[in-house]
């Protein structure tokens, strides 16, 4: 079968642990290729330019809009984000599976521009493991940590729409179901027209 | 993730070779059941009851269809085939996947009574690889392969709606990847309810 590159979008709650998921994913298989998404906010000591983020000016963004250089973007506290769109072609043209990550509005915009993009949601084993991972950090305020855990209830609603859900429980175990995962949706009958419409037109000459 | 099995219809064109395939995925993992079939039609020389079908009278099987004792049936050539419900619903709930080998009209009822149900379709790599091992069998005249290939043709009209295609190329490596097909869908939200409705409830309690 042809091995074009699927878009594979993946969401899920905030402390899930999708970004190291995803790292290890890219850095175990060599199938993968990782969007780096372009956005207006400043830099946060530590990010680089092209790893975390492209980061550009709201003019060059909107300019980005315009000659339509954008999978999707959305726009949160007076800041853009969005997924370039050459990469991704590139990417995808060159047989890579290309991850996006994204929340899940940004997800049904992929997917409806992209039918055949594949919907991963992470989620943790249990909503008191999130909450202790949320907490474990050490970082988050409890407030922050309500906040995250309110806004997790609300992506709970849109779960039905993705295509997979992913427990994240131990890392290698779950690096390996994505992989599984994303190799099995290469054989949905809507990802292989070409084959399978050769194989009509080869029974038609057979006969 | 709650693990109750999943019903597998398998369907694909005469000469794909389905039967070798599944016999050896359900030997190769103890995941799998695999339904066998009751009909009306006599047994043949080597057909042993139970194995290849449960052979039973027509008032018998008509006595199945008035008691919905049949997951889905159909009449060829004056014979009744169908697949008994008991054994289905037994091993599902023991969490066996339970792998069904119909044609499509019967995959489809299947999945309009069982939305979980996960449709397969089986394909040789070509169709000239299809009619070379049709050929190669030695046991049917010229006729009787073109009627098979037209068939074939026939049924690649209905691929659109299956979850997967498989192709049947090496025999261990098709078995391992229909293996890993089938543990993916067990993925899917849709055959996860409970797993996304306790989480759901879960993140409510703890704000």
């Amino acid at each position: 079968m042809g091995r074009k590159g699927i878009l594979i979008v993946v969401s899920g709650f905030s402390g899930a642990g999708k970004g190291t998921l995803m790292k290890e994913l890219v850095r175990a298989y060599d199938h993968y290729a990782l969007s780096v998404s372009m956005t207006t906010r400043a830099p946060r000591l530590g990010e680089t330019e092209g790893k975390e983020y492209f980061f550009v000016t709201h003019e060059a963004f909107e300019e980005e809009i315009r000659r339509e250089g954008l999978v999707e973007y959305a726009r949160y506290c007076d800041n853009y984000y969005g997924t370039p769109r050459e990469y991704v072609e590139r990417q995808l043209e060159k047989g890579k599976d290309v991850i996006l990550e994204i929340e899940i509005q940004g997800a049904l915009k992929v997917k409806e521009k992209f039918p055949t993009a594949l919907l991963m949601f992470v989620m943790p084993p249990s909503a008191a493991e999130l909450k202790k991972r949320l907490v474990g950090r050490g970082t988050e305020s409890p407030e922050v940590i309500a906040r995250r855990l309110a806004r997790a209830g609300e992506e709970a609603e849109g779960i039905e729409q993705y295509d997979f859900i992913v427990i994240n429980d131990k890392l290698e175990e779950c690096v390996g179901k994505m992989h599984s995962l994303i190799q099995a949706a290469h054989d949905a009958p809507g990802r292989n027209k070409e084959f399978i419409e050769n194989m009509r037109k080869e029974l038609e000459a057979l006969q």
